[in-house]
């Protein structure tokens, strides 16, 4: 892969914290502590600082599109902002979850790879193969499917409908450099199951934090027989919001490092 | 359903035209013809046009996120100033597919109903029913889940796992008013199979333009035995990019006539 890839990126950064945290940039403008709310532009300034205080810790971020769009064109300010005050080496998923086809996927691809420059994205795979092409054809890009879910309805298609083994399936034309997977923490059945279909593929894990799940189990699938990382491990608000007053940066700070910790490998 | 509802406007327009024809604002931003490209804003001043020669047959317009999002602030200014645009007894459709849960979903139905203040979205059901529980919480919200697209990869999910059932047997849980379906329109067969199961369900049916897709066999069902509408047949690109020149926008015009009489009933 190339220097500019995700993949690539991400490696680079796990070889140099031996650590799995990716730290969820969820930031709700109705949570955000008092003293940034009156600031010009309040998801930007909370960020930069919860950024600034949790940067040793970080190997990827996660902002989830939903709450920049929520503040609308102040919210995509804060959004490329964000982005751009990250530091150059670790790796930035954009948590998005589109999943189109043809034209209208390219131009999901343009906005966030060559515009936005996010090196990942996640995506979902209901529509087949055909969201996945607009993606392929940026050599650095990379996307996280949906592979299975963790909340209570995740029983209504990913359980119900044998997608958890189809989806796994499916993801198996694609190379590990490329495609990864979004994996629902709170049942370790089902999370040794995936590994199994999928033993080299990369797993974004939410659920571990605010949601629950069983941080022993997750990492003892953390690194493959070479020692390469095969894990990532979100939290959002359970870093972001570990405080409310105006400590709020370094509680975001301790509570990173202290996942930080738990997540060596 | 309260008269500020996607449903009643909806009626309403229809009530007013007698024709079944979203227009899909897929507004590619390196497809306009050169004179709006040097304009401030091209999407926007693009729109404007197209709204005004098209308003007439409209029953709905029905932009799509990713190319707004493509062209970062200019073209999310684009689509604010689009929707304000629209004349207020035209409901919107915001095509966005997005599929969530939670805080994240209750940022997005935030965005899109009290922020941009469109009338209803697609949505991506996936994730099951808890995607829909933020979006029911607001009364007078319409959303369109997709049921069956018609790309060549539904092969993948759709058709392969049963999903074409069941998805509109999930969809019989939530009202009439409250949830349509996406309905991809090139397999006449399966538009049948999705009615006889969802005989009362608004289906917004894509593909009958640019996909090609059977118009006639498409609106053998297009109103119930009350004669209430139960379609909206959309075209994009084969309205809005009619023609590629200084025309643009009469073309479009006469595209979308063509299609709203082709679609009365």
């Amino acid at each position: 892969m190339s220097e500019s890839s995700f993949w690539h990126k991400y490696h680079e950064r796990y070889h140099q914290l031996r650590s799995h945290v990716c730290i969820g940039l969820d930031s709700q403008l109705d949570k955000l502590p008092p003293s940034v709310q009156d600031s010009a532009n309040p998801i930007r300034e909370f960020n930069l600082a919860i950024i600034a205080a949790t940067r040793d810790y970080a190997t990827a971020y996660k902002p989830n599109l939903a709450f920049y769009l929520a503040d609308g064109l102040r919210g995509l300010t804060a959004l490329y902002e964000t982005v751009a005050s990250i530091p150059e080496d670790i790796p930035i998923i954009l948590d998005c979850k589109v999943g189109d086809i043809g034209s209208t996927m390219a131009a999901y691809v343009h906005a966030f790879f060559k515009d936005l420059k996010v090196d990942a994205i996640t995506i979902n795979p209901l529509m087949g193969a055909d969201v996945l092409k607009p993606l392929l054809e940026i050599e650095s890009s990379f996307a996280f499917a949906l592979a299975l879910t963790s909340n209570p309805s995740a029983q209504d298609f990913f359980h119900a409908h044998e997608l958890k083994q189809a989806i796994p399936r499916w993801m198996q034309d694609y190379p590990v450099q490329r495609l990864g997977a979004v994996v629902g923490a709170t049942q370790v059945a089902d999370l040794l199951a995936m590994r199994q279909s999928l033993p080299q593929r990369l797993f974004l894990i939410p659920g571990v934090g605010a949601q629950g799940g069983d941080l022993q189990a997750v990492l003892t699938h953390a690194i493959d027989s070479e020692s390469e990382p095969r894990i990532l491990i979100n939290s959002s608000r359970g870093i972001i919001f570990a405080s409310s007053g105006e400590d709020y940066a370094e509680a975001a700070g301790a509570a990173a490092r202290q996942l930080f910790e738990a997540c060596k490998s």
